[in-house]
């Protein structure tokens, strides 16, 4: 019954194709947006609320700012609005009006929220100052993708001022720490962090670190960003305080942002031939049961049995739905929440009840077993565990083999063009030889901490640290 | 210290100022809009995820569509475009170029919702759909006054399509005593709940019920809506099923919504001369710690003593936080959480920890009480029921006190408008007598389930049933 595109051959028109059949998405009648629809939602919302969580803990507070931001704050940092401005939304009519000044629709909230720093921020005992925002940004979209690039997108965009220039590159290292436990940890998607070059930093930071998935066509993507804005954001929207020493001084920023674009990671690192495969600490639904009948009497006892296990699983905190479509077959079923992803599924009929048991088949087709009834909560959280666990061995693995290491991108562009894959290799970080990577389609993703290479892949001067290089979403 | 404007003769500077100075809000650069601060947000933050809760409760999903309507969608249905054009905020350029079609930024979302649901619904086995959005809107606001009138507000917006009328109506119905529930149990308000009128209704909408607050100032504040929006946006969008019995059908359709609106109805209610007063059910600090000590070696002492009174608290799920700012005296404090409307105050010194004792007072001024530190957590529980439950009583009694009950308006008119206050009155419900209050700047609010008075309040045609008249914010 499965009609999704070849994963290994067609690995765009399957995601295109899963993301709609499973209901993660759905066109809409505005170019570049997208619905999201409520399973999908749901998984956002998993997210979400582990990295608001996270975000909580390091003493950052929510607050809201404005959609609309005057035309002329952007100006006033001249990087950020040449990064900007072939992106933005315009509102030039309001209220029946022409505005006097046009308003933008937010791309990012650097420049409202550096304003308010300023009316903010006085003394040193108002720092640090940790703000963040779960927001919709809206940067306007040629080749619009579900969740990967999409005109509007939902994320969290957190601000930060601090004292010192240590502090604030401290707390930089910090978010993009987060990021990537949250990445590994709970979508089970192993990452390469590391530091954006120079062409491909935020526009008006001082650095930029990243943290890149390698999706399963060999293809990076960006999952998240967090910027050591240093100094330049607030003096173009001056941003002073009176510091230990009684002098005014500017504080050094940080801002870091992570996007819906994380469900399309998921999707794209876990998924397989036949749907959604999707990590059990962040799926919408853990367990899905099917109650299997056929007569009006085994029915009454089988729904009464689903029931009393849904209730036990619940309670202990188990996402468990049971399936009671009485217009589908249970094999029409389980096709149905393999390609939805859910990890675990349980099949429950007469047979399994006059034994005490219940059928457990996990989505990794780890195994299928007969489970007593009275053990199914204790083996159900650790067979999530295991999946969870498992999940992010294989990506692991899989990210593993697409990682090579290769000295001339004369001699490995033409492998890139062809299988894609992530290269790490060396650079001697001038503009010039990252340019000669377009030829190949490819791009530096980020700088790594260490240092492999004698030479840069391009020329043959000193390579300064190993680069990782890759097409890209 | 205080320096709010007087409560009882300046209510509306008072409002002003009291949420600027405890940091709910903040102006922002752009007109109409306004910066919620971190403070208002965790408020909003607890309403919004206690809502959240009982959405979900009745089957409701949440979903995201787009920021961005295309203004023909508007048009579609033409009681709805004649009511929201005049607030409309208009994108005429994207992406560097003129659109072909502008983009209206979304003043509600039936339209674009309406659009997905003719996609997603064929059967009967489709319906009830039930869906919600956690957004933002925007109306362009003339006379903006942060959270009640502004241009860009949060909201959620639930939508739904039923297979018959009385289906539709029952849950219209069933939205609209959530958050009566909300309202009334958790932000201790209580509201008139009844149907507006023809005039007063939601463009489109079949009828519109409605819950109103009674502000101090004894003006009502419509605090959210649930539409029964019958069968016009199904015509209009062409949302058609194959019934039961196998014939194409229209569904009935629903849509209701707060918005953050309601912490302006919470600062207003119940606010004092003091400052806020937050219901401990939805305040983002339920208790707040102040340490008091002078000496170095008593200061170590109380630190340890609050820190562990501060874990005990958190660990049975009270919102907590100690006072450590080492630049304010202890008095200066007190007004400081006075002002943010926390609670209970807990103070803790060198010869109370002697005593084994610490001194809570509530910001109601029930008591101020030394209490065994053993015995704190309950009765810091129990005394936070007493407080939640005290605001809704006295609350209760400020309404009654302003609701009258009164026959012509020629009678009481003047005294509603120099005065304020709630009128419960008969009406003929003929549209000509409903604009014989605009001379009184008041207008119905409700209707209500109930039959007090032969006649109306304008006119000597028989009352058809009670309304509530008032002025409004």
């Amino acid at each position: 019954m499965n009609t999704l595109p070849d994963i290994k051959k067609q690995f765009s028109e399957w995601y295109q194709e899963v993301i709609y059949s499973a209901e993660f998405a759905d066109h809409s009648p505005v170019r570049g947006s997208f619905v999201i629809r409520p399973y999908g939602y749901s998984l956002w919302e998993h997210i979400r609320d582990t990295l608001d969580k996270k975000i909580k803990a390091t003493g950052t507070q929510n607050a809201a700012f404005p959609l609309f931001i005057p035309e002329s704050f952007l100006k006033r940092e001249a990087e950020h609005v040449e990064g900007f401005a072939p992106e933005l939304a315009v509102v030039t009519h309001a209220g029946g009006k022409e505005l006097e000044e046009p308003l933008v629709v937010r791309p990012t909230s650097e420049t409202i929220i550096h304003y308010m720093f300023a009316r903010w921020i006085n003394s040193w005992r108002d720092l640090p100052l940790k703000i963040n925002q779960w927001a919709n940004v809206v940067r306007w979209e040629m080749r619009p993708r579900a969740f990967l690039r999409t005109t509007e997108f939902f994320w969290q965009e957190g601000h930060t001022a601090h004292e010192t220039h240590q502090e604030a590159w401290e707390f930089t290292q910090r978010m993009l720490a987060e990021y990537v436990d949250l990445a590994e940890n709970y979508l089970a998607i192993p990452v390469i962090a590391g530091t954006k070059s120079e062409q491909e930093k935020f526009p008006g930071a001082e650095k930029t670190l990243t943290f890149e998935g390698v999706m399963q066509d060999g293809k990076a993507l960006q999952m998240g960003t967090s910027h050591l804005l240093s100094q330049s954001f607030a003096h173009s929207f001056e941003i002073k305080f009176q510091d230990r020493s009684g002098t005014l001084a500017y504080p050094y920023l940080t801002s870091w942002g992570a996007t819906t674009r994380l469900v399309g990671a998921v999707v794209m690192v876990h998924g397989d031939q036949k749907g959604l495969v999707l990590p059990p600490k962040i799926a919408p639904i853990q367990l899905v049961i099917i109650p299997i009948f056929k007569s009006g009497e085994s029915k009454d006892v089988v729904l009464n049995a689903v029931q009393k296990i849904e209730n036990t699983l619940a309670a202990t905190g188990i996402r468990v739905k049971i399936d009671l479509d009485d217009n589908k077959t249970p094999g029409a079923k389980f096709w149905h929440w393999e390609l939805k992803g859910v990890p675990l599924r349980l099949e429950l009929g007469p047979r399994d009840i006059a034994q005490n048991k219940a059928i457990v088949a996990d989505r990794l087709g780890l195994a299928k077993e007969a489970v007593s009834i009275d053990e199914l909560s204790t083996y159900v959280v650790q067979h999530l565990e295991l999946i969870q666990k498992t999940m992010f061995d294989r990506a692991k693995e899989r990210r593993q083999s697409q990682w090579h290491k290769a000295e001339k991108l004369k001699v490995f562009g033409p492998e890139l063009v062809e299988h894609n894959g992530i290269y790490q290799t060396g650079w001697c970080q001038r503009p010039e030889c990252e340019k000669e990577l377009k030829q190949y389609q490819a791009a530096t993703r980020c700088l790594l901490n260490e240092k492999t290479f004698a030479t840069c892949f391009n020329c043959d001067l000193p390579s300064i640290t190993d680069v990782i290089v890759a097409k890209s979403y």
